[in-house]
């Protein structure tokens, strides 16, 4: 089976792509590299060396013998998307290649403008280029569990069946996105459903929690194929960012009270929910949901558990309690459903003092290599 | 109070602008004027003979001695919307200036992505001009009833309460809109509310239903304030079309078996719905949502009605059920709210034998201008 993974140069799209391609798939990366752009842009480097991808795919065919396409390139240029389809003809599209970073959405208007246009375009051309020549082709969307926010019920996998006044139907859930970022995932999923319906592709939304970690089996191959780990107040998450933070010495940056309850996994896991949409593909004019996420912490309990798994290994680790720069509910309600993929198999790995350790490790290993001046936030989602 | 008219060349734009400035209100309109190019570009005209928006305002000044300021530029350019913001200072901003027909945005990848990106990107502009200059401003936005597809429970107006699992919310209702049109305005909606949450802009959502009728007070007044009036198959919506159909002998293009169930208003009501919108404001932080229609029909009712009025008049009306070129559901529960502007004030112009004469007649009038090669439908939701 043919995959092709978009965004495939990324922190999930690449450890996602070696996987796939080490399970026997055969795969294409398709990437326009802006993230490397923009991390020039911002100043800012990832944890970890990463390797130019070309070294990098190169460097997985003389270890495995196995050989991954590569297409650089924009989606948002649709004659560049057609060539690069008719040319790799792939059974099923692994979509990670959006702008990604809520802090980055909320900079400024350029910014906002940016992430949905660049977002909501490079997804509909993907449809529109599915509808044209690729119809059976299934489509693996990155969504975000960002979209629902924190409604003070129950959270579905994509829809809910509501009773009202004596009637019933089944709906796509409400959504309550937090930032300019979480707003284009939503665009999509109502984009991507209505080409279901009316065309009759066959897509996966996958709403996403937070993903940690670095290593999976491949990426720990090779210190070329490391995978990259963001620690800086934009693109860095919640416990990627604790660990390195504890790593160096850097107070844990909580925003606000910390009460923020979230989904999350680890990237081992994230490889293995995406090869279980591929190998479990969704109906011919169905879009689907799984809500992609293994355990619900609260931003603070993570950080208590960085502390202590920190202070294990010798580390003297605080927690500051910042003024959130995010407008959002710091104590709310939080329950959402995930049995989807773990009803087609998945076996999480679940978040431990010793997962902590390997990441807590992995950052000390690197911590010569974190420009403290880009921990703390900058981006603030108030008025002035 | 002034209010900033966007899109106030267009069909409803142009008749709120005078009605607002016949009852004392400070009106500019604000108009890229991109909808006589798109006339242009696909080779139809307006049943009505339309004037330049200069001589339209100038015409009004010479009646009434009523000022319309002129802005002739695109909102998705910022810097030409700030300037004319601030040198108008609007309490509030009445938005009609979208792309707004949805066999426009199916015409293929190019149309659906335009539309999406001049919605979408247009409001994103206007919500952060606000946010910087204007944070009391209100803003009065055009969604559509079509944001809300067609569920088989009621629909609410924006919000409805959900008990789930013991548990109880009030979330936005959830949306299928029918066409990349429908999308853009649902990806306004959420944009919207998000700037309402975070930054605390008062804003009230209209979603309003198919709009019929040409002549307001105002646009009665003179021959050179007529208003537009569309019948071709791209931007023609369903009564007004069926009227002029009747007028020029042409069968009733009904699409498919005519049980899409609808909510319809007289464009004499569309025109007080904005007023009341703007004299009861929504508050800081609200986004308030509003159905703006007065009545349900199906359409093949309506093809009926017209055919009755058609026939009392002496014309020989047929109904004609097309293919349908859409992917909608023909016969379905529709059962949506619309007391909120009620409770407002509204008094509506129900449609009538006698409304369907006066429309009837003015197409009567003007029916030496029918193309009639632009009647059918020639943009297709489906596949191939």
């Amino acid at each position: 089976m043919k995959v092709l993974v978009i965004g495939g140069d990324g922190y999930c799209g690449w450890a996602t792509a070696l996987y796939l391609s080490n399970r026997g798939y055969e795969v294409g990366i398709l990437d326009s590299l802006v993230r490397r752009h923009w991390d020039n842009e911002l100043g800012v480097e990832t944890l970890t060396p990463i390797a130019p991808i070309h070294q990098r795919t190169q460097r997985w065919k003389d270890l495995t013998g196995k050989t991954i396409d590569l297409f650089v390139g924009d989606i948002t240029n649709y004659e560049f998307l057609q060539k690069a389809l008719h040319k790799f003809e792939p059974n099923a599209i692994v979509h990670f290649g959006e702008q990604r970073s809520a802090p980055f959405s909320m900079i400024d208007r350029e910014h906002a403008v940016m992430t949905q246009v660049n977002n909501v375009v490079g997804t509909l051309n993907l449809l529109y280029a599915m509808k044209e020549d690729f119809p059976e082709c299934h489509l693996v969307k990155l969504g975000t569990m960002g979209e629902y926010g924190t409604p003070n019920i129950d959270i579905e996998e994509g829809y809910i069946t509501i009773e009202h006044n004596g009637r019933k139907d089944t709906l796509p859930y409400p959504k309550q996105p937090g930032s300019m970022y979480h707003l284009s995932k939503v665009h999509d999923s109502h984009n991507i459903h209505f080409a279901c319906r009316i065309w009759g592709l066959r897509a996966t939304d996958l709403n996403q929690g937070v993903v940690y970690g670095v290593l999976t089996e491949e990426t720990g191959m090779d210190e070329l194929l490391i995978n990259r780990l963001d620690y800086d107040g934009v693109f860095g998450t919640a416990l990627n960012r604790f660990c390195i933070q504890a790593a160096i010495g850097h107070p844990l940056t909580v925003y606000g009270k910390g009460g923020q309850t979230r989904g999350f996994l680890d990237i081992r896991d994230t490889v293995r929910c995406i090869e279980l949409a591929i190998a479990n593909p969704a109906e011919s004019g169905e879009f689907r949901v799984f809500n992609q996420f293994t355990e619900q912490f609260s931003v603070g309990d993570l950080a208590m558990m960085v502390k202590k798994a920190g202070n294990a290994m010798g580390l003297n680790v605080e927690v500051n309690n910042l003024d959130n720069p995010r407008i959002e509910k710091e104590e709310h309600y939080f329950n959402a459903k995930n049995t989807k993929l773990l009803d087609l198999g998945l076996q999480p790995h679940y978040l431990s003092d010793s997962l902590l350790d390997s990441l807590l490790n992995f950052a000390v290993k690197y911590q010569n290599r974190v420009d403290k001046n880009q921990i703390l936030p900058k981006v603030t989602w108030h008025r002035k």
